[in-house]
């Protein structure tokens, strides 16, 4: 079937209209008609190529709410009319330790991501959700509870997910002292969710003046990451620091603030840590680093189902498609609260 | 009351007697005739100042094994002949969070340690294991189980509970892949506990040439680390990586071979990880760095009394104290299976 997306058709042109086709949906398929689309820093990267291996055109969007409008023969639990979402991922191998175990996202031979990729069953790149229309097997196809706005609930497919999953793995509850480092799309989901689940928030940040901003989301505290004195006074505290930051950065000030076997998680950098890591207070405080990255369909169904249950979606601004340059551009300069979002019926009325 | 020990007097000096003043005894204290002292490299670090504060003259000794011969008033546990243990703490605040959590060595005010520190209660230095006698308060004395030998039970008090700790708290059983870094006094112990809780253990050495003591320890299989073939084979293998390495080294091929949320837990080096460590693995593959010093009490007399049902012991060296000077050359040049242990009776002996 044809379909009109929004491409980049290289890594410095401006987004533009682009028709592809999308495969005829097979037994296990649901078609799903794009209401909205959430806007990652992924989407970004990809565009303009920062990692090396973007293919042109490339349709971003993995943050994506919409209408079932068909269902294969051998779907079951979808039905037409609901309202569903598609992350990250639209397949994995399906029969490896880490699928097997729900952990699609590490699924040995790599999970078909939802755009920029080859689907591992029919050849074809796969699109994302700057588009109209999406085919997606059912196993990758999630529930969106009826309480949720559905343009909110979009971030909740990849910021919501990324989050989440370290504060489930790690078992974050009434008791827990949770920190936060930095409030962007992934941040302030952190502190939504953290505080949902009853832990006492503290939010790290360079800027003066989130005070406010980070309250009204749910934190308890801030610490400007930058004053060593405030830095100081909450050494040792933490059971689990959720780290947001998309670059290297120094993590060593915040493994000192870790209490006896605290965690600090990263979901927003892959590459080296620089400055070098300190192994001393690991081995004195058993303290942890490790990393997450999304998580897996079930669990991304009990965060989605627990934000129905709390009501929580991501605090967003919609946009037309027609403003995604210019909202990619005020995300670079941090420009937004806390996530864009596609309204893709702006695409369709430029049919 | 006087005691006869060993001292480094300076970095470069023999080691050579030293007559000293222990404390008298108090309520709730433990005087132990000493029979037996474990040779820690953490004792030559402190004789040769490798870390720039060390106080001389120093007594070194923390893998402490003796006969009770007095009690003080309020002892309820220990009896006048028992054997018994003393490892690197010797006293803690007793009040922390870590202290009434069972991990006297993360005390917040820090522990006092067997040797070079100052007593916290009367403010004298305190002197270890290569002497005559030791006063020690019931707390930090462990009982060591009839079937296993005395000479080989000391090392049990440092290098047993530094590797026991990690497997217990990351709960390796019969099911586990664990690995082990590095052939010496921490690894050997690391490779027998494993062992008997029932894991398959692999060896990691730049060493060709040690499968044979590997597999007679208990090892199940020996990959060569520097061999990026082999390191490959076991490429997102284990749930655990006990690293004994006491010096920088590059921990990312290891981070490798560590499987979905395995952990890789340093247990003998402190300083900076350099190079760096790559975020990227721990992100995709959940997987965690970490660390472990030591281990409390109530966990070292756990680790005893498996050692006594198991009866696990160090492989040893029996020594003579006048032979310490050569056995820290030997130590440096790796010349040991697996551990020296003083033999104290050779320090009477010089009386």
């Amino acid at each position: 079937m044809k379909i009109l997306g929004y491409a980049a058709y290289s890594a410095t042109a401006p987004l533009a209209p682009f028709q592809f086709e999308r495969r005829e949906p097979r037994a296990d398929d649901v078609v799903i008609d794009i209401l909205y689309c959430g806007v990652c820093h992924t989407d970004l990267h990809f565009v303009r190529n920062h990692s090396g291996f973007t293919t042109y055109p490339v349709v971003p969007g993995h943050e994506i709410i919409g209408r079932v409008v068909s269902v294969g023969s051998q779907v079951t639990h979808i039905k037409i009319g609901n309202i569903v979402g598609v992350g990250c991922m639209v397949d994995s191998c399906g029969h490896c330790h880490s699928c097997s175990h729900g952990q699609e996202q590490a699924c040995i031979e790599g999970p078909t991501f939802t755009y920029g990729f080859v689907d591992r069953r029919d050849g074809m790149t796969t699109y994302g959700g700057y588009s109209e229309r999406i085919v997606v097997s059912e196993k990758f196809v999630l529930s969106i509870p009826d309480s949720l706005d559905p343009a909110g609930a979009a971030p909740l497919l990849c910021a919501g997910i990324t989050t989440w999953s370290p504060l489930h793995q790690w078992k974050v509850g009434q008791s827990s002292k949770v920190g936060v480092i930095g409030l962007g799309g992934l941040g302030h989901m952190a502190i939504k969710l953290a505080k949902a689940l009853g832990a006492e928030v503290t939010l790290f940040t360079r800027s003066i003046g989130k005070e406010a901003d980070a309250f009204q989301l749910g934190a308890d505290h801030v610490v400007i990451s930058n004053n060593a004195a405030q830095m100081n006074q909450v050494a040792n505290t933490y059971d689990l620091i959720i780290d947001t930051v998309p670059y290297a950065h120094d993590v060593n000030p915040y493994m000192d603030t870790l209490g006896f076997e605290g965690v600090l998680v990263l979901v927003g950098y892959f590459g080296p840590l620089e400055p070098a890591v300190t192994a001393g207070p690991m081995l004195r405080g058993r303290k942890v680093l490790t990393g997450s990255f999304i998580g897996g369909i079930a669990e991304t169904q009990e965060m989605l189902d627990f934000c129905g249950q709390h009501e929580i979606v991501s605090d967003i601004e919609l946009i037309s498609i027609q403003g995604i340059d210019e909202a990619y551009d005020r995300m670079l300069a941090g420009d937004v609260r806390y996530r864009f979002v596609i309204d893709i019926a702006s695409l369709r009325q430029q049919e």
